[in-house]
């Protein structure tokens, strides 16, 4: 009676919406735009920050809290920033409401009108440097580097669960330097922790590269990013790291004395990643049957299912369970033993598939008799039956296997569908056949950018940062291109 | 240089935020009764929050995550939850900005007014049963125990840091259950894990007990609660624990069928800490020369600091604090070694006394070359100098009896200061004389309770969970008591 699900070849956004009900992720509520992330998503969610967290720590930042609104007038301090940023947003306007006076329910009071609008932060940029202004005398006080947790909101029109939604969680890494250089290191470092982090952990490779102007963060003199390969072939800015030069301090006046005692205006940098990277684990690796999760980010590493017939058998088996999870808990290894008898092993199999659950074991008396278990492994969907003794270490080491599997098996796919494309007919044709990453020469210009874009949807991801040395011609105008820039449609 | 800072006996609340600002916690914002929570005071926080989660994980919780927004109507489902919540609230009204006409920066669109007010949620009792109507159709979708880190706001008109603010940090928990006496457990297991947390990590001891029907939280049956006793005699509400009855349930229409098929109302409970347990912590313990921190909840447990003349004696000094370190950092205990040039020992111990760091060492040439060390303690402002041979077992059995006297002293503080009182004029009296917590017996009702409040401003803070048995007469009117209740003025 399994429930017939979608598939990616069928209609790969239907199989993404379908994957994170099944796999019990997230829901929409009733607020528009706004998710529900349920227990399963949000312990992913959790292991992300945890990683990151201790990342950000091991880099010398603290974490702060600064307030979830912003005035109005803050977000037009920076003529850029209020250009991205202070559109679509949700403007708090009073403070109260009170009894309708038809006993309906309540309504807004009117005299409790706010004298100049709050706005619930899209980011925080605003209202961290109003502050840093009264923490940053002197290049004593600097550096600043501060990250903060939070919640934001962007009012969105079309949402989708974790990928876009108008409410979601994220980091916001917002450091204050005496030197651009210094400011620019740290931008590069923090684009290098999100990519080295998406490889380790997530298993999902990512190239790093500078933004276009055009695709440049609302402030920013430089914008930094990690951009993966989704399965249908589209790119996922997966993270972005903000050079923002003087800009914030200039609109926020924050200078500071250097050793000498002259003033200047600090440098700045910002970088965040957001609940977008649960979507962007889940299109990386998961299949039909569901998720799948690379074995470092999954919140049950190995689940464990008897097959039984009587109390008696389960007991038996039972007592070789719970001797192997004490073992893999040794290990470090979170382990889960699903003995619930109101359910049967083909339930829980395929449950445990759609939940990604990295290593599923069962064991009924054939096994137990002969000393043996059966393994499955869900990034291969393979089982195999091996000896009980030393099934610790053997699913340890198959832990690695899988986690090193999926970051390959991410690379192999992202490998074969970038594609060098010299002539703008190539390459729209290939964009509509196959789809993928493509190198191609640009001239550098917004206007030849734009063109692509209305044309054929596809933007520049990034100028890589590792690219080859290769002069050439625009594919669009002819015109000089100094090296090649990755064009993809994207989330 | 130092600054002069108010004492505690000078003016209680001055000492209070003075001791915020100065051991670097937390600051006011731009944006009216919201606080900036500074990298050292969020630290702490996030030491408590760490062990908190640990706790609720423990007792079989997950974490999840539900909209920061709640549709206006919503608040008004449950009558007596509307009464308490639904007053003093942020109010998104609209989902736009636009550059205004004359250029002078951005203003609210007016044709982007929401259909229905969001509210930002105060509390999530609301949100989340209209989501958990969806989760639950049988006792099989039974229990369900989550909690949710996350920001709230209420609209205060006169704010405090920590203590009142109109966002503030907390966690809230949200449980649903198949029958009424499951519900009351989970409603008092969690406020035993309150009060376990409270004493032994805090070192603050906590009075347990039930709410008075007018002191309940709006939309409960019953509220459990923990009491503490501020240094100026007045009562902090610490953390309350709800058993919620089927009100919410019946609000929402979540019903679930039992075994036999017979359909009911679910039960529930929520429960909640917030960044209150900061100015808990910081009132508890403080004194006239900074924050006291228990070394449970310390960022920095002990830091070292070198007393030297020459380069070549800071390097013999900084090898033996550097062999130390790596003991007390093997050993789970943080350390910070100062050995900042800029800055003289004397600042260094005033700074690190203002922060409250259970245990400050300092070394010179002398104690170098007599193989010894001075180790401070900050709870009773005293020092020794003891032998550097077998110092790490030394300091880590320090820093327990430091956990241990901050709690005892606590204890201590707040027997001196409680008091069995029989007639209303020894009550009043004395409130004002003495101040403190007051055992009195009372009629058991609403009038009288609140005649109390006005006459006195004291509050009945609970009905202790373990009170004597032993009934009287009502110190007021003279009518039947059931026992004694805890009387003060309280935060």
């Amino acid at each position: 009676m399994a429930q017939k699900y979608t598939t990616r070849e069928q209609d790969y956004s239907k199989w993404y919406n379908e994957l994170v009900g099944r796999a019990d992720l997230a829901e929409h509520s009733d607020v528009k735009g706004c998710m529900v992330i349920k227990p399963y998503g949000f312990a992913i969610w959790e292991n992300i920050k945890d990683e990151l967290d201790k990342r950000f720590k091991e880099t010398g930042h603290s974490n702060a809290y600064f307030p979830l609104f912003i005035p109005k007038s803050y977000l037009s301090k920076e003529a850029s920033h209020v250009e991205g940023f202070a559109k679509e947003c949700a403007v708090v306007t009073h403070y109260r409401l009170k009894n309708a006076e038809d006993g309906s329910g309540v309504v807004v009071d009117p005299t409790a009108k706010l004298e100049e609008e709050l706005i619930v932060r899209p980011t925080s940029e605003t209202i961290i440097w109003n502050s840093y202004k009264n923490w940053i005398q002197s290049y004593r006080d600097l550096p600043i580097l501060i990250n903060q947790w939070a919640n934001v909101v962007r009012w969105e029109m079309r949402t989708r669960l974790f990928l876009r939604t108008t409410e979601f969680l994220w980091q916001e890494g917002h450091t204050a330097h005496a030197t651009r250089d210094e400011a620019v290191e740290e931008a590069e470092k923090m684009n290098q922790v999100y990519a080295d982090f998406a490889e380790q952990y997530m298993a999902m490779p990512v190239i790093q590269g500078l933004k276009t102007e055009s695709e440049r963060f609302a402030g920013a003199d430089e914008t930094y990013c990690i951009e993966a390969m989704m399965q249908d072939g589209k790119a996922l800015q997966a993270g972005t790291s903000h050079f923002l030069g003087q800009n914030f301090a200039k609109a926020f006046d924050v200078q500071f004395s250097d050793k000498e005692g002259k003033r200047d205006f600090v440098w700045a940098t910002s970088w965040g990643v957001s609940t977008r990277l649960m979507g962007a684990l889940i299109m990386t690796h998961s299949d039909d049957e569901g998720l799948v999760l690379p074995p470092k980010l999954a919140p049950i590493q190995v689940v464990a299912v008897p097959i039984y017939k009587s109390q008696e058998d389960l007991d038996k088996i039972s007592e070789r369970f719970n001797e192997l999870g004490a073992k893999l808990k040794a290990k470090g290894i979170s382990f889960k033993y699903d003995d619930d008898d109101n359910r049967r092993p083909g339930w829980k199999f395929a449950e445990y598939e759609s939940k990604g659950i990295p290593v599923r074991l069962a064991m009924g008396m054939r096994d137990f008799e002969g000393g043996n278990i059966e393994v499955a492994r869900r990034d291969e969907k393979t089982k195999e039956v091996v000896s009980f003794d030393g099934v610790d270490a053997y699913i340890e080491n198959l832990l690695e296997e899988i986690q090193l599997n999926l970051l390959n098996k991410a690379k192999a796919y992202r490998e074969e569908r970038t594609h060098k494309v010299d002539s703008y007919d190539d390459f729209k044709v290939q964009l509509e056949e196959k789809g993928g990453f493509f190198l191609a020469h640009w001239d550098g210009t917004a206007e030849t950018e734009e063109k692509i874009k209305q044309e054929t949807k596809a933007t520049i991801r990034c100028i890589p940062a590792d690219r080859e040395e290769e002069t050439g011609t625009c594919m669009v105008t002819g015109k000089p291109s100094a090296g090649r820039v990755i064009f993809a449609k994207a989330y």
